[in-house]
């Protein structure tokens, strides 16, 4: 085992030290945030409300996947076992810590939303500036926790276990992804029952306005709006950014020893150094401006220092002081910069297919003419043909690696890694983007439900109409960039187990390949059920509320916002179990029965499969939400005309496909890939003994069976609520 | 190169015979048709106002393609150049006779259900028996043409060629399939801009009902059944039987030489003999017995004669004749046998999703209560669900020859083939039954038309409830086989390149795997898009039809059928050459670029995602059908209320996908895996000579611009129609 050079010892105290420096940072901001002014009483309360909310149903989901996390921390010690003692201790502790850290970053995401949102709304009272600023540090926080904590957590592994820190690293990205999946999972089935739920009763049968107090679940979509978007896309990005970074230390340690680890560590500290200032220096320049242009402007200076940064260290370090030659300087560096490239032709696809201003979307909103029929088959015309230029993007984005590298395949695969690594450079501004659009949109709500004065509501308007652009951006982001972390794994999971094919002629590893491509349907098929399920019990409780508690109507009494709280909480727990079962046991069974070949080929068609429907589902998603936008501008009759109808049975088609099952593919895609690359070396140091190998296959037969069961468990008939209020 | 044996000689004596037979029943049932009675003068225009729209649209088609037709002639010849000069002028003549009979079945189809609506209405004025034989023997001249002409064919090309015969079999293959294509595409476009456009201003805008005579689009309408059900229908099935028998030759010369290829000809001729016995027995013993158990009961009746039949000759021919053992004999046997159990599989799971009384289409209806959005969305679910069933169904048919033949992959291969062969065995039965849907259904158009006696209207009505079931199973059982052909294919294809790997740990094959994966959806996208834009015009001149001439509401003035008719046609062919262009393009774009093994990644992809697609479109499609079926037939308040609306929203969005995307795909991917068979050769003889290798990268380019061209030509801004009657 090499030790690392002196200058090696430097680098990586200035990379840990940056990690930390990206930590205070976000601390820093917290508390420039709760510093800030809280506004009325009115709006203290809702706020709590939210708070309490969301605080709920984290602790309940926590508890809820508390017995998986133990069961597992002691499977991948036993896993572990298979090389050393120290490296199953490693991976256990580092499975808990990324399930850790994961689960900090969405929690305080969240908890950091609700208390800005309040402040915002507070702000918008007095000036523009002052709320876009408060707003965007308040996302900037969930940011740099991203950023740092994945920074610190790498480092330290890697600066711990040097070459065999990839074994360790795989435990930490698997706890990293597997609560990512969790808060997806169950954030996107909250959000989405909450908010369907309250949009079919109050908008579609009492006409009442989206936040109005009077609606019994307009509490619980408040809060969905946090569990939903705030932590579970945080947790999302952060489980992206660890594993790009697991895949870029197996193939990086394969392709160039230390160096090539060392490498992808400093491009992520320089990343964090552009993000802590691109993000500071965000600021309107008048009370006028567009607030786009302002993050966009952060966004820039941000990508110039990284990459300056990062130009540097591939000449400097990785051409001279490795001796590896100034070529591979300029190729490490291509590849990386191919992921900046590949951010900006997503971000490119995603404004075509989604923007108001583009034909996708108005002929979308042109087809409403002819009513909803028309509507959806549009969305999905223009869904399915924007995954065909997601697939060319992607292929691009493997294909110049190859190009970079030629003829080295293993570099070439490093390639794909640091395009990763690259692409989630700066994850500290599209976190920060993202985490903003929720806030506002909150922060809109608490304005709507307080009644404050047109002026706020306006400047709110504004800010609003921008984090939906931003949120549109970040789900693209983070999409190209789960499906090239999976690439990457699955380039590690060739690495590892030494196959010098997977092929296809093999008919086992076709049939692999077919159940892989399964999977994201089933994982679709199960949470748009869940979403179906979870917002018929809100419409019924929301109604009952209508209908026992006459007070509601007239505004005297406050409805029982608790109860629907509670009902999207259960729904999205009882969801949960079975669709994080799926997403383990699936590979486990593929592996064990039809052996680490077939597996591969099933990593191949979860990737695809996966990527489409991904695409497709944000991509429809977005569109329809704007088709239906255009039509509220005034387009085609506007709000009230039957073109609107059809436009928002649009919208709330696309909902959960773009909240709810096209999220939460992306990080099962990675926990898939993840368990396969745990396994791999049992399935691979069993495989030639007969007695074991009949083991093996029973192991695998369990585990179908208990996929089964969870297939089953996800489609029990609806859980009947006991009845609190008698009639 | 092997002469045939006396024996064998004897028996593809008899098995052209039969093919013969097949064709004479068939052209016995013609006569037996057109000799029925007719009916009133009423019923008479309206047939013939549907059958002239029909063969003007078949008429147009056959015009359009002929360029395309003529320059794949040559290219084939030339294709066929690199072997010897028999095969080039042979394959480029079958793939002409290919295209004729594939026609040739299309065209009798069409051209005799139109002949037998009229006659089917006219005989349910007097007997429910003699409507049902009528109808059902005119959708069996379908059946045995496709039965009859694709043995005769395999049959005769085999003699001709022996060991080669498979050389000129593609391009016989390639004929039909492509064909079958063109008549998918433009058949389904054509029917569905028609009837969505009909349902559009009729049902919705008008309030009249179904098939009104007011409304300038039903003859479009009734055309438009003919046209893609029928047409289409048999074109499709008639090209998997074909297909299957290419992959049979193929792998079965490969794995036994001679016998391989005879045994799967004396199956097919066994199941023509079984169908001719079969669909004539089939009667209804009493008046009010139900349809469906008729039709059953011929099946039955065909299947075991089959069985028997192919049982015997696995024992006695390939068990003793051959030489080959009697372990052999049963094992060709079992595989031929899992075809079976696998068209049932395929009917069972079709019957689960669809069927009225089970739970899936139940859990749509029911979310009707919450709008149509509810309603979307549990359809996708079920849709999505049903996929991940019939991936392991065609799982199944992969691993059980895998079993069977144990360890022998070769022979694996040629028992995938042999499943194909098996399920496709009552191929006329199956496609009898399809054809028997349209026909009734167009019978009760004409009975509504005419306004003939309230029992006519109610014996129609029985009988056009299970049209709609046969053409649910056949719907599946052509999914199923097209998957099977293509896999078959694509074993034929490993085989014919001589691969021993296509490993998706290649970055080429996994780049090729995600664009064969992407392919499937740009079609979709592109034959959504295009019903939407032929409903689009259609409704634009139902409307000026309605406002231009008082006369029509009235009564007093026929409205001008013609021009709708015209409409669609014209939109139908639009579309043809873009989407044929990308099938045939794309794989010869990869093949020459990426190179055959990155071509065979994506073949793989894309049967696997087109497989999905297919399923999902057919099972959703069918599903939103049915629940709103359910819903007309009382449930949640019946017709006209709310739940129904959103149900006729939910049928709407499924029409398009059940009725033309999804049908699409079938012939695409055996298209597909078609074209990558003829250019393998090409392309593997070139590949190590530089020079040329450019040369093929160049074409590769050229073509990938032909195919960017194709798609910018099926986007374009709709076709403004030239008014004919001045305002």
């Amino acid at each position: 085992m090499a030790e690392l050079s002196p200058i090696e010892s430097v680098i990586m105290t200035g990379v840990l030290g940056i990690a930390v420096t990206g930590i205070f940072y976000a601390i820093f901001l917290i508390f420039q945030v709760l510093r800030a002014e809280e506004g009325t009483k009115r709006m203290k309360e809702i706020s709590i409300a939210i708070k309490t909310g969301a605080k709920a149903y984290l602790k309940r989901q926590f508890k809820a996947i508390a017995p998986l996390m133990v069961i597992l921390t002691i499977a991948l010690f036993v896993s572990g076992q298979i090389k050393e003692f120290d490296i199953a201790v490693g991976r256990a502790i580092a499975f808990l810590v990324g399930a850790l850290f994961s689960m900090t970053v969405g929690y305080a995401g969240m908890s950091m939303a609700s208390n800005g949102n309040v402040r915002v709304a507070s702000a918008a009272r007095s000036s523009f500036n002052k709320a876009l600023q408060l707003a965007y540090r308040t996302g900037t926080i969930n940011g740099m926790l991203t950023d740092g904590l994945g920074l610190l957590g790498g480092g330290t592994i890697y600066l711990l276990y040097l070459d065999r820190a990839y074994e360790v690293l795989i435990g930490f990205g698997f706890g990293g992804a597997l609560l990512a999946l969790f808060m997806r999972v169950g954030g996107g089935i909250y959000t989405k029952a909450a908010d369907v739920g309250a949009d079919l009763v109050g908008k579609m049968e009492k006409g009442i306005p989206e936040d109005d107090p009077r609606n019994a679940a307009v509490i619980a979509d408040l809060v969905g709006d946090q569990v939903g978007d705030c932590a579970g896309m945080a947790a999302d990005i952060f489980e992206s950014y660890e594993v790009t970074m697991v895949s870029a230390m197996i193939l990086g340690y394969a392709a160039f020893g230390h160096a090539g680890v060392i490498f992808p560590l400093m491009v992520r500290a320089m990343g964090v150094l552009g993000s802590i200032i691109g993000t500071y220096a965000v600021k309107a320049r008048t009370e006028t401006e567009d607030a786009m242009r302002a993050i966009t402007r952060g966004f820039t200076l941000s990508a110039i220092i990284t990459i300056i940064g990062f130009a540097f260290f591939s000449i400097w370090y990785m051409g001279q002081v490795t001796k590896l030659g100034m070529m591979t300087g300029l190729q490490v560096f291509g590849a990386t910069f191919a992921g900046i490239v590949l951010a900006l032709t997503v971000n490119t696809l995603t404004e075509h297919f989604t923007s108001l201003r583009k034909q996708p979307v108005k002929d979308i909103a042109k087809s409403s003419q002819t009513g909803a029929a028309t509507v959806i088959l549009q969305g999905l015309s223009v869904g399915y043909e924007a995954t065909v230029w997601a697939i060319f993007t992607i292929a691009g984005a493997i294909v110049a690696p190859v190009m970079i590298f030629w003829p080295d395949f293993l570099k070439a695969s490093y390639g794909v890694a640091l395009s990763g690594i690259g692409m989630l450079t700066l994850t500290g501004n599209n976190v920060a983007m993202d985490a903003f659009g929720p806030t506002v949109d909150n922060a809109g709500g608490i304005i709507e439900m307080s009644g404050l004065e047109k002026e706020t509501k306006s400047i709110m308007d504004r800010l609003d109409a921008v984090g939906n652009t931003t949120k549109a951006i970040t789900k693209g982001i983070a999409i190209g960039s789960a499906v090239i972390a999976a690439v990457a794994l699955f380039n590690s999971y060739i690495e590892t187990t030494g196959l010098t094919q997977i092929t296809v002629t093999n008919p086992y590893v076709f049939v692999g390949l077919l159940i892989g491509g399964a999977v994201p349907f089933l994982f679709s098929s199960a949470s748009i059920r869940a979403v179906g399920r979870g917002a018929f019990q809100i419409v019924k409780e929301v109604r009952r509320q209508f209908n026992e508690i006459p007070g509601i109507w007239k505004g005297t009494t406050k409805p029982d916002y608790a109860k629907c709280v509670d009902i999207s909480t259960r729904t999205a727990q009882r969801e949960l179990i079975g669709l994080g079962t799926i997403a383990v046991l699936t590979p486990i069974t593929v592996g064990f029965i039809l052996k680490e070949e077939a597996l591969g080929g099933f990593l191949a068609g979860a990737i695809l499969v996966g990527q489409l429907l991904a695409v497709f589902m944000a991509t429809s998603g977005a569109a329809w939400d704007n088709a239906k936008k255009t039509i509220e501008d005034g387009l085609y009759g506007g709000k009230g005309s039957d073109p609107h109808k059809a436009t928002v049975i649009g919208d709330t088609v696309g909902d959960p496909l773009k909240d709810t099952s096209g999220p939460a593919l992306n990080p099962m895609i990675k926990v898939i890939n993840l368990v396969a690359l745990i396994i791999a070396p049992i399935i691979v140091t069993f495989k030639n003994n007969p007695s074991t190998s009949l083991v093996l296959v029973g192991i695998g037969l369990a585990c179908a069976a208990a996929v089964g069961v969870a297939v089953w468990w996800s489609k029990r008939a609806p859980l009947e609520l006991k009845p609190t209020i008698s009639k």
